[in-house]
């Protein structure tokens, strides 16, 4: 852990700010919602404790387990999700942060149990196609991780929504799984307004192809 | 009272500040939602002045009064739902704080005189199954505290949806009475758009269980 | 003018400070909405200019008009619904106050040419029965403010629903009048939930009658 | 460039400004959103730079390209829309300001590829008519702006929106279009709720000829 130090500290500070992105795009209720970051090199991850109010999150209440969800360092009980987060690092190398909510829109598609179809080229840019769903699964053992890997391998969508639950989202650190939450609640709201007047027609394989190569490496700076 | 002062002081700025969460989660419109906490220990409760706009409640515009809604302490009338949180005070000791809003996606399965059902693990794990209907009760005498009473004691939901009127929350105390209203209006809100599109499947009832014992004795520190 | 300064020095701070809040109910968008008030004894009416944003009104902002709408003190010209507001003070001798929107839900309504049914005690409080719908009307003459008279004088309502254009309400004063305009989308937004997914029930009329008679005269301090 | 530095120093400034107009009514989501401003006289424009947070937006982070989107000052790459923005000057000399959002109900409509019918004065007054769609296009080409050009020349609309993707709306200056974006969301908005419960009936074109005209020539100041 003392080689991890310096990682660990900023970690803890970047989980706990990337927290205030969920609530200022009303992405959690109450306590309902979580960040965490995997600290690179390490079999460690930092996460939000459990059942704490957004408004008394900073660095220091931030929790650090193992990819096995045991407690490293930290004042707190981690996150009940940990378990979830946990599973997804050790089984997707590639991914650095996992977020989890229950925004409403993602969540009436995961209540339902339909994938969010790919009808606009915000879909297309980020999510690389429809937004699947993964399999109900309990909490308390690995089974919503389990459900969360299986169902990202099949698909290049970086977000899943797990059924009668809500979304859990990756990135390749915790900005970007934040923002790939950010933009699902937007995506799963539109689509849900565009469906509630009429039937969208999917954009067509070739175009979504296109599109989200070019944003995968083209945008931004 | 004197060997209440102290106790009376704390909860005076305890459900002053947990107003604020009503308007924060969008909860209530001008003057129309109320949050009470019970003495602990004696015949009273500390409840939110009448028609006092938001902005304005601070410790000392809270009124006391005793556990037939008449006044002990205080500068203004109480709220006028005060019997209906009296009553609710008198016939379920457990019961340490009641909260009354008329939050819009509660308030529509209550003008249908619908329950919400448990569609999400979100409303097994803080409500235990459908969330009930209570029934049209006019204000003025105990109809509406019996009609909450009675629709809570069949249930192990701490929120009862009262017909073509809106929502009433319980808990051990005040903040978990707010915790239940927030919560409920964001279920409320979450299975509102799921019905849109279609049927959401709810969860058995065995899974409910499991949920619900879980989230009330591991969640949170 | 004279001796009305003082009244309308108060008036134009009142009515300044009562546009936020239109814009804190997220009731206004960009610049179309207004605010206006009587002055009590006088032929005159205070008033918001036209196309100025919201973040600009301060009291020495506001216009001073006379019951035809023709400017007597300020800087900008009045608010292009200005002839509405001042046909209602002509007419209506117990208003002094009118507000109008195109709060979305209200003018949703409208759109339809449909009344919100009285089908929560909320209305019944408020509005002492369904709210009705006004006659499409051009601006530029009389036309929409008889439109606002002869519908309120037909109902109790102290909102209308003015067809393909958006709500007007009035009060006794300009706070009452914003009030209405506040409790009228609220309840707009929630009968338009409740109808989503099935059929509200209407409060019989008996109810309606006894829940207007309290909340008018027991309701606040 | 160096006649026009005053006038540059200037847009730089009122379009990270009019950037904050986007956030505060809910039009963008992460970085997805841009406003851009034709430098008058002058063959360039100022426009966001891609891919930067709407916190980190100052006079300092925007940048000005030619009228085919060449970099010519700034520290940033434009943003990833600047084809379409340079294509929309270059073909409509009397533009002098295009906004791109992803707002979510006027993308619904997008997304069904539907006009936005014109069921409500405030449409009239702002758009004179039905908001016309315009086709499915790929970025990276003319392909976007060619689509606006073609569909706002037929229309007196100053907004359309784009088939699957999102709207463009123009003004004779930045804060112009700025508020056709803003008028945009919130009457696609109405209308989505005007039609989910009904049909609202269109006005008569002789009625939004006169709203409309009366709206461009005798609102505000």
């Amino acid at each position: 852990m003392r080689e991890h130090e310096a990682a660990v500290r900023a970690l803890r500070q970047t989980v706990a700010d990337l927290h205030t992105e969920l609530t200022r795009y009303d992405l959690v209720t109450w306590t309902a919602g979580n960040v965490s970051a995997r600290v690179p090199g390490a079999d460690l991850m930092v996460i939000k404790p459990s059942g704490v109010s957004y408004d008394d999150l900073g660095p220091e209440s931030m929790v650090v387990t193992d990819l096995h969800g045991e407690l490293v360092e930290g004042d707190f009980a981690p996150s009940s999700d940990t378990a979830a987060h946990a599973y997804v690092y050790r089984h997707m190398p590639e991914v650095g942060g996992v977020v989890h909510t229950h925004s409403s829109y993602a969540t009436a598609w995961a209540a339902r149990g339909e994938p969010i179809p790919c009808v606009l080229t915000m879909i297309a840019d980020e999510f690389g196609g429809d937004i699947p769903v993964g399999p109900f699964a309990m909490i308390g053992d690995d089974s919503i991780g389990r459900g969360i890997v299986e169902t990202l391998r099949e698909n290049r969508s970086s977000a899943v929504l797990m059924r009668s639950h809500g979304p859990f989202t990756v990135g390749k650190d915790a900005r970007a799984a934040v923002k790939a939450a950010v933009m699902l609640e937007d995506v799963a709201k539109t689509v849900h307004f565009a469906y509630q007047l009429g039937t969208p027609e999917p954009i067509d394989r070739a175009s979504v192809d296109r599109l989200h190569e070019r944003y995968q490496n083209v945008y931004g700076q």
